[in-house]
């Protein structure tokens, strides 16, 4: 039973689609306690777009970043692939550059999970994109509108946001028709963006599996072996480690940890530490 | 299973990721409790903007010395790269300059979690800076403070964030907007912040893969490498001390403690402790 | 499993991280127990600050007291140091001195940590601070205190940390800002306090590092050597007192206490006794 625990478990941890569902549901998750908490526009003329784009732009960029950084996987690649400083002897081969392409575009896809639920999240949601285009809503057509000079318009559109209760009946009317179109605008971008990344992921998996240098099972065999290599090292540069150390140690004390034969010890002195 | 479990916890010990989330998930919990409890702005003149500051500022500060205090691998670099005093002797290699300032790096960036994860709820809350702002929100253009003089207009201004009943309802429009001014401006202040961090965290993270002595591999053992240093060298410490004074309370008391053969028991004279 | 939980729960027990937070947060929890319990402002004039005081300065003093108490190490450290008429004979090396300082220090800081954090606490909640100083409120600007005598002043002054219904609206605003000023003052000093500590500890983390006779190395060496010390002496010690009691009761009557082969006993003569 509990091997067939670590089975499900090792092979979850494997499977991208979980990873990406786990952090498709965090971001939803954060997004609706962050925004119920701190979201309040100002509802203040020239300062509603920066407000409201902040909200939407900035925390899907530090996901974006975050998603990168996260994964060290990237700067392995980085290290090994652009910075051609401490390495210049080493030629890399054709193969050996699009599969790096490869790898590239999958760490790219992994990363772009978060910040895309992010932002098709807040525009299927729409408050923040009602906050950021209140400014820019054409009322030209009321006729509430018609004798209000410019500057108080602005004002009028700035606070739209915010329902204050001290507007006419008319405004109300106009008010509820401008959010009504916001909310539009916000949803119908929100399901473009949806639509749009579902067919780059599916163009994508089509493209990696038509031209990638590999057959289906060569590409399985090498995910695997790429796995292998890692587990391999590790315990290599493990053993070679301790051996090391046991040797530095048997210099300092006289005697290797856990061994059993102590024919005697060493104190060492203040020049040794 | 166990195993696995084992395996997982030290593997989440090690990595920087989950440690860094802990630190951060902690200080927002921190600062909500914290911030519930004891936060009442003074709302009088001179008094608002020490004690928003205050809050903002020294918690942070505080955070800033406990993060590099409780690294213990903090004062093991100091004592071995700053302090020349205790071993002028020994010569430090370039490489060796090269891999302290990496460690400093690590050690400063972990420690810089707290605070700015501090800084950046605060600011997105914006509770604090509306208490600090307060007094100097600019209200020239309110018709309201028109005829006003400047000592009362200051406590008006001052007694803002508390919200005070006996205010009219124009006074409570100013009110609301001015507060909804500084919402605006302490969670601006927060996402630059935020962004900021979040550059400088990619930057360094890609300047410390390219500009680093070590390949991704070579890393990656060196850090191992430490790791089992450490826990060897205690191990082995562990066994040389036990056998020093098993030695020392042999010449005591004539026997070793826990040892079967006891040929003969000694009774210390005063002169022997 | 087990093994590792020991292993955890016994590094947790050396880490003087781990001990100074349980404590602080211990001090914490009772803090909150206690004063909602106990703390009952008498509103009475010329008793109000002592109480507040004697809440604030007295079980921080035992705090401190306690802890330098309950560390067995303390005494023997002044049994060892300090008292030089039971030791005539023993020289004391400047090394010596040197770790007894460094010693008598960790000493001081594990012990002022429950006060400082007792302080801390009740100034950043102010309770106590507000009943201590309600009395030394200065309110001659206020008008309301205009035509009211000294001693009707000072027994109204004394009243405000207990919320009594009776006073006049323009009392009530008179009290709110008096607690919000006794309030802003305690947490300001509160602040105060904990930035000063911060800095005592930074200070002392650097000075020790820097200045102990020690490598890094040497002084983990050396700690885990006195604890080794004290373990094996003590077990060493009981084994040793237990069969020097044996051959003691072998001798009065004939047999140790709990073995197999008794070949005869002895009925003790008076003389024995």
């Amino acid at each position: 039973m509990s091997l067939n625990l670590n089975n499900i478990v090792s092979s979850l941890q494997r499977s991208g689609t979980f990873i990406n569902s786990l952090i498709a549901g965090l971001t939803i998750g954060g997004q609706q306690l962050f925004s119920s908490y701190t979201f309040r526009c100002p509802c203040q003329v020239g300062r509603n777009f920066y407000y409201g784009s902040a909200f939407l732009v900035v925390p899907a960029l530090i996901l974006l970043v975050a998603g990168y950084s996260l994964r060290g996987q990237m700067w392995k690649f980085a290290s090994d692939y652009c910075c051609s400083c401490s390495l210049p002897r080493r030629r890399i081969s054709p193969l050996e550059r699009r599969l790096a392409c490869l790898r590239f575009f999958s760490i790219t896809g992994r990363a772009l999970v978060a910040p895309l639920t992010w932002l098709a999240v807040t525009l299927l949601k729409g408050t923040y994109y009602e906050c950021a285009a209140s400014e820019f809503a054409s009322v030209d057509h009321y006729p509430v509108f018609g004798n209000i000079t410019a500057s108080k318009r602005e004002e009028l559109l700035a606070g739209f946001p915010c329902d204050r209760s001290s507007a006419s009946s008319d405004m109300t009317l106009v008010r509820d028709e401008v959010v009504l179109l916001h909310r539009y605008q916000s949803q119908m971008l929100g399901w473009i963006l949806i639509t749009l990344a579902t067919t780059a992921v599916l163009v994508s998996c089509c493209l990696v599996s038509c031209c990638s240098p590999f057959s289906s099972l060569q590409h399985h065999y090498w995910t695997r072996h790429l796995e292998n290599e890692r587990a391999l090292f590790e315990q290599a540069a493990e053993e070679h480690s301790r051996l090391l150390i046991r040797q530095r140690i048997k210099k300092l004390f006289g005697f290797a940890p856990g061994s059993e034969d102590i024919t005697q010890i060493h104190i060492p002195s203040c020049q040794d530490w």
